[in-house]
């Protein structure tokens, strides 16, 4: 197809897919004259994923890049490519020179040991948790592991859902596909349903009784 | 105490403080002299609330002034004063005029109701569970009621623990404090947690067997 119609498929306009390619993000299509080239179904999958990264997961076009330099490497595996989306994620926070944030982050890496989790050093989400620590020790709420408890259990069931839910017999790009949607998407479908569900336990406890 | 102690104690710059207090984020201290105010607990509490708002919820000074006027109203209600907070969090995402984003959101709004749940119509979270929904199709990713269980399941534990923590008796302060902080902070935990585990999760599935 050409790149009119590549446009019209992945709803992205013709200058924002050129952009792409420039960055990237996207390789060229296969040149037919000088100024013609034709794209096919693999444009159109790869254009639906960065869609899809930039509107549900925010992310800028230089962390989409790292992700497919590192899709498109096949000696890269599962596990590594995960890390790669995961820690492109962010947040990218950098650690103040502080004593209570020292105290938090060292809080998470014992609680990630009791825990018995297998997570880089160098993970963004051991930052985001420590620097909730700090938040809630600074507003007076103390942080202990029966606080945390149901949050643990609610990440660890949902996480063991998503990553069994990867099928490893698919060919490369449909496994790498649903591995993005899960962690990029699916944590949005949580953030979403946890508000849902709060307003709705809020409503009953909170109007309790009134008409 | 002086402004100079606010900031010690807050760790925030005298600038910062006084741009807050001309926002309408925080009230003046109490006059002393033409050029000198006092500032007592509150004003640090506030401080205090204001930061973890903006470092842990990204919150915009004007969703701020939005969360602290319904506080500062006692005819507000915890429910509304709950949904003022969540819905300040935003996304604030303008629905697309498409057929993918219309039938989404349907199907966010029967979700809803299939599962009972008191939420507002207006609630950012319907946009943002549809958004979720139309990049998984677009992706070529179905999503079923089958699919959405074990996320149901860990938002309502996590909400029901969340909203029942907040306890009724205390201070109005204090139970807007404790609401605040289950809203905006402890939803970042969940998602750090969330890729806390995945990460181990991935990591015994997809290097089994690797030394």
């Amino acid at each position: 197809m050409q790149i009119s119609e590549l446009s019209d498929r992945s709803g992205l306009t013709v200058q924002t897919i050129k952009f792409y390619i420039r960055e990237g993000l996207m390789p060229k299509g296969t040149s037919t004259t000088v100024t013609r080239a034709e794209y096919d179904q693999r444009h159109l999958e790869r254009l639906r994923l960065i869609r899809a990264l930039r509107e549900v997961g925010d992310l800028p076009v230089a962390s989409i890049k790292k992700i497919v330099t590192a899709m498109e490497d096949e000696a890269v595996g599962l596990h590594e490519l995960f890390g790669t989306t995961q820690y492109a994620l962010g947040p990218h926070i950098v650690p103040p020179n502080d004593p209570h944030w020292r105290a938090a982050r060292e809080d998470v890496d014992m609680l990630v040991r009791e825990l018995g989790w297998n997570v880089g050093e160098r993970a963004p989400a051991r930052a985001l948790l420590a620097q909730t620590f700090v938040a809630l020790r600074r507003l007076g709420f103390p942080v202990t592991l029966t606080d945390l408890r149901p949050y643990v259990t609610a990440a660890t069931s949902v996480a063991e859902h998503e990553i069994n839910r990867v099928a490893l017999d698919n060919p490369r790009t449909l496994t790498v596909h649903a591995m993005l949607a899960s962690t990029v998407i699916y944590e949005q479908v949580l953030t979403a349903l946890h508000r849902l569900a709060q307003e709705d336990v809020s409503a009953r406890r909170f109007t309790a009784g009134r008409p």
